[in-house]
């Protein structure tokens, strides 16, 4: 008997912007693997299991999720947002690669979501309407000093960069290393946007100028999105600025 | 009276991939401006009002439909994939900023959608699992110099990318282009992946290593995702093999 696994995002929280065929999955899945409170967003029933791990364990979770499926379960493995943008998709794959040749034969599906940067441009306005990047800022996985290259390459380059998992209570000083670096590059007026359960009750969303920015107001949910040189405030009265990025450039 | 205006994307093409947030904007709207094939995936009633217009007419297409808000109108603008994402959300910003100050009035609201790339990178595993970019391939907003920089900064940063609008009827040379300057910079084993209409009928989806990949298989409404040196593929009996880019590096 071979089970089958489907990996889905909940999109950034507010349950009206999980798609039909998540909701769908959801409906179908007998064991739901996921950190614990992107579990809490999905209303189960009694004979449908609940794995809940902590947000660091994500290959231990694959490995759980896999092992399940290859006992015949039908499972489904719950990111936030978009399942493949520093989630669990990557994850599956990685236990696939480095696991038992059975796993290799499951029906393996992900199905894509809402990921956290489209939500925050879309509160915005369309702040990634440019060509733009996403970079993780964690160092959990890569060398700090990778990650300070790659931003000032982006940064040169024109890009709009939105930053995933920008903080953490191990690392509370990158962000505020990450807007020193971006200030060499580019203009201190250059918008910063954070964003957070954008479209929930507990949003909380801010724009800034680059020259005032600093870790403050983020925390690891939060994403982060920095303008390029063309990106541009336009004030409303009485309403929030719309924050956009030009679809052309000249030079 | 002031009118309303909500920008929605339709997601990928398959209907259960628009959020619900996306359908209830429909059903509330009275005017609908969009590219044809576009609109011709809504399902309107008699009593809601479709504008549609060419693919190259965005400014035009969102000057109109400002103006029918200002008017009273309660007006839907409607993007394929992501508004925000090299679609409507930028031009209406755009044509915002240079309208009548009546404009900036409007209550005007973005609903993000599930973009190409992220459908596209679902159905191959997970390709985005590492840092990222999306660059538009047209150089009808900005310099064919411009993208090749672009190409080379994010290919030597170590981006996975993903290239929207790479090719199309006036301008059939630059996904070849693209590709050639790419194998300047990474593995010629690094794969590409070319999606189109993932999850419809008329899918079309194929991945090829960066030395064998020409423009061939795409079109305008092809979205292409070129791995970097770490993306990997996973082999399996029978299925489709995974690729997918390691949530890690080392360097």
């Amino acid at each position: 008997m071979t089970g089958k696994l489907v990996i889905i995002g909940t999109g950034p929280g507010n349950p009206d912007q999980m798609t039909p065929q998540a909701l769908a999955a959801i409906g179908a899945g007998e064991q739901f693997f996921g950190y614990g409170p992107y579990l809490d967003r999905l209303e189960l029933r009694p004979n449908q299991t609940r794995v809940a791990s902590d947000n660091r364990q994500e290959i231990d979770r694959a490995r759980a999720a896999l092992d399940a499926a290859s006992k015949g379960a039908s499972v489904c493995v719950v990111s936030g947002g978009d399942p493949g943008v520093f989630a669990m998709a990557a994850a599956i794959c990685e236990a696939v690669e480095t696991g038992p040749e059975t796993w290799r034969r499951l029906d393996i599906m992900v199905l894509p979501g809402v990921t956290a940067m489209l939500a925050v441009a879309a509160r915005a306005g369309a702040p990634l309407g440019h060509d733009f990047c996403a970079i993780s800022l964690s160092d959990n996985l890569k060398p700090w000093e990778l990650i300070e290259r790659r931003l000032r390459a982006v940064a040169q380059a024109g890009l709009v960069i939105a930053l995933y998992n920008p903080i953490s209570r191990a690392r509370p000083w990158q962000l505020a290393t990450a807007f020193k670096i971006l200030r060499e590059v580019l203009p201190v007026s250059t918008p910063v946007i954070f964003g957070r359960a954008v479209g929930r009750p507990d949003e909380r969303f801010a724009v800034v100028p680059l020259g005032e920015a600093d870790g403050q107001p983020a925390d690891m949910a939060t994403c982060v999105i920095i303008g390029s040189a063309e990106t541009r405030i336009i004030a409303r009265p009485g309403l929030d600025p719309l924050v956009y990025s030009p679809r052309g450039v000249e030079i």
